[in-house]
């Protein structure tokens, strides 16, 4: 079993990591880290659980560290501004750190190279993207591979998740909508081209692809929700779109890896779907529902897709990046997890 | 006083309607008008009053009427497809029909002339546009006029209130989106370009703009938010389009008629504005409200706009609308007026 | 595998069957019915599937029948007045019809023989209570049993899901308490009687329990929170009552049911749960959660109490009863099935 | 005109307070006061606008003050534990402190001169009470007076704004509801019993009443609806409790105070009223609306009440009270107004 330390762990998301690996198949969660104000408490207590289900049992005991090393573990989940598999936004945008989606880009990963390179190291960072850029740039991989993407139009309606806890206030969100969430529309349109960009000879080329992006917080618990527009390089029928969706499949289904769902889109027919509440937890949560397809009168087409923000859109998407890493020989080193060891007692 | 008949009295625009015309200046109720079920009982018992604020005294103890003439009144306004002034989709598109916003295209009551010669009488229709056309429109006039739109892609958030009571299932509605209001994008495509059309010789011509509308049902009881991007002729700067709105004034302003806002447009340069819970009541529902002006990086410009449903979308655009042909001395010509009493008698 | 038919398979109870029954380890669905519009159809047709997760597959090409027999099944499950185990209120409070919750009144269970005396077949009514009386009884009746209970205040906070499908309009939902459920209080004050009440001599004989029931819908999709204050016939310290509810258990958890829930009640000690959105799923949806335990200051004791309204409050409360009266041998009477086959044909 | 001062300016309640009292006809605002962080900024700037409805143009340019003397002003509304007319629970229960709503307990003002002769001096603190004990005790009164109370439980489901700002996460309040608000209930129990308690003798006797309150957060923008069962000394029919609350007249309505509503309590028939959305505002929000009325199974009578929390239950309680004050010539003393004045210098 690999041991998995939580950056973050008394948050929405760390919370989110905790839901999902209780009883994975690969890894234990062996140490959680949060800010000081909960250090050296057992989890327990240090936590205000928020999600529905179960508290997990297994981490109840565990005593909270300071986010800083040493951790007792062999890898790091991180939805704090520290440096392995993070959530953070900070470091998503560098030239040599990989920004990615499993399904999409895992190329990508190549970046670790120039990481070790550089510093000499063992360690590297990857990062997962923005909650909202996850959703636009699985429902779009699918149309680039076969059309290629143009330009890209999409108005979110995000959920109040996204925004933590106690994040948004509630005067805020009933009876409401509210147009601005701060920095969204920008990193939704620089790391959509990052995603949807080609990796050779040790850099990402970013896509050439417009990306307009406006968001909404709107009064729903999970899910975001993303009304789309794009034009495309060459001609497609609306049943081949149809199909390039649903049969889209990525190196995590042809890895079996653990977390990946069989369908990473899943393709909605009904006039009225997808909707948050009924299809945000397609897949485990791991799926992006797709529906609503029809010609568009100023772009191409017009659809609208939908995908779980915590699941998919943050703990999810590091697990499935992480088991990738695991795939592929490049989160254990062996040697260097045993030099990595002694220097943590 | 103008003696005033509403159609589809009980209902919420209904409601709107009564609302809207107790204590106005120039109108007065004289008759209700629904459907079978509520015939002939007094109002007070006929309706279940759905809008906060107290029961409008005046109508408790009208009759409820049969929806057919003859009625008591002058003038009849109607969320029915009944030949008056209608917020029925019925005749909206029709070639002798004037779809009017009084701000927007007031010249379209030329119309009423032709319909006029063909019916040979005093009666006409005159239309009011759907609920999120009328925002639509109301927001591009003023960019139109001075730059020129050419193509505007946008995205509705829309208010619970426009699919009328009992409307939307809460458990619709409640912690989602629902994406998909029936025929509605249709609706805002066609009938925004017969808005921002031009009269000349006895005929509407639709603007030359492409119109993309996708439109959702979000959890909000009134006012209707839309998310836009929009491509103009002219280049403009960022001041210019604040200007163009800011300063925009139409026909009903000039005329001070009594329901006509101030500012038919409202700039907001809050960050997190316009708001439906916030600014929904601007100039009493008759102003729409405009922010989150910037650049766009597919088309042109993007900005937010927001309008209050039930009044500027409906029970409001037929009263003003009503102003206006009576400023214009359209609404009751003295000698037909006279000659249509008796056929009622 | 005995074969289960649901009756009004296509609202939302139905639909909670079929979700609970999928995969179930004793009972196959064979069969659906539902109102004349539907039949015929098949059930993937007929059904507008509005609950979170999959469309149950095994039943998507089950054609819906009309409901009454024949049908083609072993059992009934019932949210239409069929009679079988039925969620009707219908039977509920006739006095040779049982009334029961497993885990409180399992003995009531008797009753059937004397329905089947008078109807001199195997054929029999069991009934299962109101959704918001099922947490009513479950959360009084481990005081019941140890401290005797003279009165009870409840005010209930009842979810949307409780009106069905569209039922609650949105309009009023949404920023909103609506404090009326047709009958809903009689119901909770009379089926809280009987279900406390004892067995003998072929007859129930209801609780001398003072019961107040106010009740109120609520702008929350499941579960149904009730502010509780009781009486006492003996006194109780507050670990007395605690323990009372933490170590009850009843006959389904002895003869460990499918369905029974380890603890049929959780007690929370946080200061601010039970709440519907984190505790409603507590044992898969079949425990009452209990909380705010606190001397009062009118009556003895005041607490609040949780259940999902359409799990442990109507499908989940049928499947249980059946399941333990196929335990009891009472199910499927060997002779009397074979009997009742050749009639179906 | 009377000056008056706002403390707590900048938050939902010191916002409400502006809004009532723009244009009013003996009150204008004359000083602004907040904490630190925004002093010596234009209250325009420091103030993040939180209602529907226009910013109150009056106030715009007001530089904001720290909370302490010297304020410009010759009276102070206070959300903030400073001593005038004060919200703040910190001194209501002080026996020298007149807790007071004007309808209910006019007398207890002669508390004042006991503080006075204790201080020496012209300042004298007023409390008006919690949000809820207001709506708990007006509905009470007209009942109290004719009847006599002997025990009252009441369930409470309260309004996010009472809450505050940012108060309540969105993600507790949606399809949720919580089942606890700090010391609300012992706020409710002990003022209900202060405010309905007889003066006599320079000392306030509180009333010998049992009072039961469980209290709720729902998912309400504002309103707070209260569910209650009551015991009575005196036998009374459903048409003389119904007779009781609608002809129940005050102090303020008899001196026609500015801001008193002509039925301090509007009965309400309808089987589903009276709810938060529709009835709120009765009254300009200073009416307490009451329905449901019936005889209850455990005490005598059952009946649901609601208040607007922020205007009835704060801002507006406060203003009722300062009108009071002023027709009683206790507001402004001429001499010492005058004296004080020059401190301000």
């Amino acid at each position: 079993m690999i041991r998995v330390g939580i950056l973050g762990a008394t948050g929405t998301v760390g919370q989110r990591f905790l839901q999902l690996l209780e009883r994975h198949p690969d890894f234990v969660v062996s140490a959680v880290a949060a800010s000081d104000r909960s250090e050296e408490k057992p989890y327990v207590e240090a936590c205000q659980w928020r999600l529905p289900g179960d508290f997990p049992e297994s981490v109840r005991a565990l005593r909270v560290r300071p986010c800083e090393p040493p951790l007792d573990c062999d890898v790091v989940f991180s939805s704090l501004p520290y440096p392995v598999i993070t959530n953070s936004s900070s470091f998503r945008m560098d030239a040599d750190v990989p920004l990615v989606i499993p399904e999409v880009n895992p190329e990508h990963l190549a970046l670790i190279d120039l990481q070790r390179q550089r510093t000499k190291g063992g360690g590297y960072i990857v990062t997962n993207p923005n909650c909202s850029a996850v959703m636009v740039a699985l429902a779009l991989a699918p149309l680039h591979r076969r059309f290629g993407v143009t330009s890209v139009v999409v108005t979110t309606m995000q959920a109040l998740s996204g925004a933590g806890y106690p994040g948004v206030p509630s005067l805020d969100a009933t009876d409401n909508v509210i147009p601005y969430i701060a920095e969204e529309e920008a990193k939704i349109e620089r790391e959509t081209k990052k995603l949807l960009g080609t990796y050779a000879d040790g850099a990402v080329r970013t896509a050439d692809v417009a990306v307009s992006a406006q968001c909404h917080r709107v009064n729903v618990t999970d899910g975001h929700l993303g009304a789309f527009r794009v034009k495309l390089e060459r001609r497609a029928t609306l049943a081949e779109l149809r199909d390039a969706w649903a049969t889209f499949r990525g190196l995590p289904q042809q890895l079996e890896l653990p977390s990946a769902p069989t369908h990473p889109i899943v393709v909605r027919d009904e006039p009225d779907r997808p909707q948050p509440r009924l299809d945000r937890d397609a897949g485990n949560g791991m799926s992006v529902s797709v529906g609503r397809v029809a010609p568009d009168t100023v772009l191409d087409w017009r659809f609208v897709a939908l995908s779980h923000n915590t699941i998919r859109g943050a703990a999810g998407a590091a697990i499935l990046n992480a088991e990738l890493l695991l795939a592929q020989g490049r989160l254990l080193q062996p040697p260097r997890a045993v030099e990595r060891a002694p220097a943590r007692g």
